[in-house]
């Protein structure tokens, strides 16, 4: 376990879902989404709060893969997804350069599609609170598999300390992924990834909330799309209340006219849905010293 | 009941959702998100596609009203949302010119919060299936309580129609609104709004969907968040097939990369999600004569 | 329409779900779930409560239909519903002097099924708030298509009064129905039914509820079996304080220890969730007056 | 950790979720739903099927505990449960003897009442897949918090063995519970508990079920009521085609016509339904050998 201090950098590589790294090789057995880590964080103590800031996040390799080829029945009604084809392959070629993936070996209608790489990180985790240990597929409070498509370069993610150090684990790098991963899995990939962590004491939002030029952007994860976005709403207005002081009145007036919602993730063990605001909209408000 | 024609470019006012028009005068009794309407749309006959394309969405007063005052309880944990605060006024001063909304009676801590308008209709409906009469409180296939952000100036609604003549209503208007409405309200004003009618023969998907000049837009309405998702899901994956004969694991392959959903409503009888796509994105694709 | 008095009791036929009689002859153009009514309750004004209590529920054919021969997807996970098997008949011998049904061409590993009739009642109405006109396969505050299978001989259905006269239909017999009607149909079959109609004033509870000689039944009808539930217990918990007087914390220590739910439907435009008390336990709290 | 092997019955005493045991002693540190065992069962292998038959399930002291005074906001909307009222005790005394339980300060409408004992173990577990450490506070495919209040005396439970021994648990007995555990707690008391475990070869359901005299039950544990029902109804149709051998249309053809469910708790990290059909029912069905 690599010891690391509030301010510190880390340069460090993810492999992908499947366990390959940047020269396709397996490096973990049995693969099923691990994750480089734990960094212990010095200083670091329950009731704290571990501030992540991905400074890059590249593909480290030019080839990505896609496993499922049909839309989840839990993301879509059965009677439009039963089909499921299996006669072109799933694997993409990244244009790093260009910053483009297209699909190996399209079918005819698709033989000109490419998508635009938008690289993120689908895991970012600190330990479980009460000692739990729990599988890098699933999702809470402490991070997790949020497969969140706007965790990206120049992007903070907040998380709540549960344990001394708070054991830091990052992975699941997708090229990109759309709205709420709806078959399964984005575009895999191993990573090159550099981020920076730090610690801030007395603050403590019980739930994940990222940062990056435009939004604040607080995570709902729970067992249904309704809660969820419940969980993320009420996150929200806690995160407004806790920087500006505002009233549950106050709280509605701003959020009525001003809030955003992205779905996530829909397919792992629990659902992710995220509340966000712009910065610039709160501007106005003087925050609490 | 006016009868307009394929082509025909209508010009009108909508009053607010408690019936009040641009002098704030009540021109509807009782109020309850009262429409203007119905259209007769001649030769719009079931099994049809009506277009109606918004050239214009513009308040024509001063004044807005917001009536809640704290974010409902089916949006939010309740534990966040029991306090309802009254002590200042759910008015709100529209400045037409910069276009910006700024709350009367402000408290001490939002003196300087101001919004940008992003005028919207929150209702567009044809006559029902089965000749139910339907109150415009509530949506469904047929259009009626969208409560959709980007229904604005530029965007064209599709609905399929169920009655001879289509039997077209808007009203409903919004200065600005968040997703999801989520205290029940927008900033609700009266309107002038100009509008286009088209009718699409031979073109049928059994529920609403919206073009701007960015994306495709597919609504779907049902009783949960989950099922509203794979509603609008399902519509845009038809959509895809219908326009480009794309098969399931093509969609899949489409949608995994590039969906975006956004959160419509939920505070009324329905609630609504939009599964959404980048023209561009689709633009490789060679589309089906 | 019919005018009955308060205290009337009706005797009537209901036809199946497909507007078939006793005699399997059509007598409603186009079918979809066809009512027996409206009657014209004389003195039934909005805010008053309806009584209708059955005295006779009785299948007045041998033969029941069942049309769907899958778990509907709704229902069920996607990969356990896909196949659909249409081998053998849908079609059902009911015995009503032994009371059993029989499938009419069973497979061979059903070819001694039977069941005992519990014969219900799908469909009991009044005309909903706000003159809306709609369809029978819907269900809300009005009743509806409410399809519980402890709608039986000896049941009383209480629902709002919204209309002068209340407008009452009935309709949508099944010989016997599994929870939740999973497959979207009952033992569909038309009926002889006795009814006795009675109008209670200054009581009012906005959503049905049931009694027979056992239990008082809140019918909660929403969206999603979520929000169904939620309206059922608030529904029963609003009923032990109008007729006990009761407070939150007396409702939750009789209903935490005491309440039963049924999941009435799920097929439907709505979904019916129940929650249920036995009279008997409520017996030693003294009701108000 | 005690070695037991299959076939053996083990007597054994549970403390209440508080952790205190029949003479109101703490016996753990911190309390929080603590469990008896592990049981570490001779020759369980993964793959297998465990089955837990509870011979005796007795509160031995005369007092229980209910900690909440309101119904769950997640179980009632939030305007019918904001109140939470402490003006009274929340211990009850138990007469073991007559079987009846009584609050022990009651309200002045609630000084009569009182409810028939109905002993259950709330909690039965395996350890879960993937080596997880995961809080006795939740529940899944493994068992755990099920809080299911049909696990009486004479019913038996069955689990799905993923680590070598099974590693047994239980706890959390409730003298009696009503459906879906609203206000987050059964009547908490410590139990004498005696049960039979056996394991089952080549048999496997990936979920828990339960038997007793009268009903086959299958455990849908997931994020939402609609997704647990779900689960559930899929279960018992993999239980219906793995014992009699029925194709789909055979599973719908019996489910519809005499399943019924069970809301058996809502207020936990999963939400937990029960799918049931009646033994007789299918005694007409010949098993598969």
């Amino acid at each position: 376990m690599l010891h690391v201090f509030p301010g510190d950098t880390i340069r460090t590589k993810t492999v992908d879902s499947a366990g390959l790294d940047e020269h396709q090789k397996p490096r973990v057995l049995p693969a099923g989404n691990p994750q480089t880590g734990p960094f212990y964080i010095e200083g670091a103590m329950p009731g704290d709060t571990l501030a992540v800031h991905f400074n890059k996040i590249q593909p480290n390799r030019d080839s990505a893969t896609q496993y499922r080829d049909a839309i989840d029945p839990r993301a879509l009604q059965a009677r439009e997804t039963s089909t499921r084809v299996s006669d072109w392959s799933h694997t993409w070629t990244l244009d790093r350069a260009k910053g483009i993936a297209t699909p190996d070996q399209p079918s005819e209608r698709l033989k000109n599609f490419s998508i635009k790489l938008e690289p993120m990180i689908g895991c970012v985790s600190v330990a479980p609170f009460w000692k739990q240990a729990i599988s890098s597929s699933d999702l809470g409070p402490w991070g997790g598999n949020l497969d969140y498509n706007q965790i990206r370069e120049g992007t903070t993610v907040y998380l709540p300390v549960y344990q001394a150090g708070a054991l830091l684990t990052v992975g699941d790098g997708h090229a990109l992924q759309g709205d709420g991963e709806i078959t399964g899995q984005g575009l895999e990939v191993s990573m090159n990834v550099e981020f920076t962590v730090n610690v801030i004491q007395g603050e403590y939002l019980d739930q994940p909330w990222t940062e990056d030029a435009t939004y604040i952007m607080v995570s709902g994860v729970d067992g249904s799309l309704t809660t969820a976005m419940q969980a993320a709403t009420s996150g929200l207005a806690k995160w407004l209340t806790k920087r500006y002081g505002l009233n549950a009145a106050e709280v509605a007036t701003v959020l009525a006219n001003t809030v955003r919602y992205d779905i996530a993730e829909v397919v792992d063990p629990h659902v992710h849905v995220v509340a966000k605001v712009r910065k610039d909209s709160l501007q106005p408000i003087s925050a609490l010293k």
